[in-house]
């Protein structure tokens, strides 16, 4: 007979996992999300997104207790003062967070105990195409990769089919690799 | 004549920024940047990055005098606690500094002063994509929408100019609207 914890694996409640599943395919209108930022320029290369409410389940969440605040900056060598990540760093966090997410909950669900999980992220881009200097070049990365250290109780084919799928389901290597469409909408009161 | 405060514009060395554009004319080798993250699985939907090194202009860097550390999580519904704001909001932040330090910075080279740089992002998101409960559904945002509100010492139209071109040279803008090849590599040691 399962108890409360036969049902936390990897820290993930696998009940809780299967619940929100189940309710779901009973109402899938409950699947539509909105996340949000709002970000305030405060100099230079400094500015600040705070995040807290969201849109889930057919209502506002009220859950979170408090606000994230996030700073962002660039090195001196693109003319910052280091005030927090660069926004293409950060790019590389949100991808590496939602692939080891995505893989620890897909191991969760497929009986697999993860000891470690570890991944680096490094992205190639010559400034040229930001800067304006050259069409050659592209603004952003022209590559990603991901380099990933897994360990746990399954078999290696069993650890490298979970991250496989994690790739497969992970909302941000979707979107970073696919493209989303953005528009951007100008207010000058 | 000009004195040194008078190539601060926006909290940005103009003449810095000029001198590092002429830099790259003279030796475009020096261009050539790669970014990083490394991250690591700390519990459930709970995961860490750190941030500090950076290769640019022929060398690694050795400026950043500390490493930036970035906690991701899940709100309760998504099955976490909290533990920071959850990946795809990261991305919604990344894509807001992006823009914004893009914007101050063309903004600076064109003479215009701002006053006020301020954004809002939402991101919709149909969460039995990422869930894997139906193929209807993309894993990541159907749609961003970037709200900014822009205030400064220049006639609307250029304001608007200067939105439309940092939306044009903007790093992460140009990775999340159009795509980055990611290659994801897994040790199982």
């Amino acid at each position: 007979m399962a108890t409360t914890t036969d049902t936390i694996r990897n820290g993930v409640d696998t009940a809780q996992l299967y619940g929100t599943l189940d309710a779901i395919k009973a109402d899938p209108s409950i699947a539509k999300f909105q996340f949000r930022a709002r970000n305030r320029w405060i100099e230079g290369a400094h500015n600040r997104s705070t995040i807290r409410d969201f849109y889930a389940a057919n209502q506002e969440d009220t859950s979170r207790t408090q606000e994230f605040v996030l700073d962002a900056g660039e090195p001196a060598i693109l003319l910052g003062t280091d005030t927090g990540p660069n926004p293409a760093e950060y790019l590389l966090h949100a991808l590496a967070a939602c692939l080891t997410t995505s893989l620890v909950y897909v191991a969760a669900a497929r009986g697999v105990h993860l000891t470690e999980v570890e991944s680096t992220l490094a992205g190639d881009m010559d400034v040229e195409g930001a800067l304006g200097l050259s069409d050659e070049y592209r603004n952003g990365f022209e590559h990603i990769r991901v380099s990933f250290r897994v360990k746990g109780d399954a078999p290696e084919e069993k650890l490298r089919e979970v991250v496989a799928r994690a790739q497969q389901r992970s909302a941000v290597f979707d979107m970073v690799a696919n493209g989303v469409p953005v528009t951007v909408d100008v207010a000058t009161p």
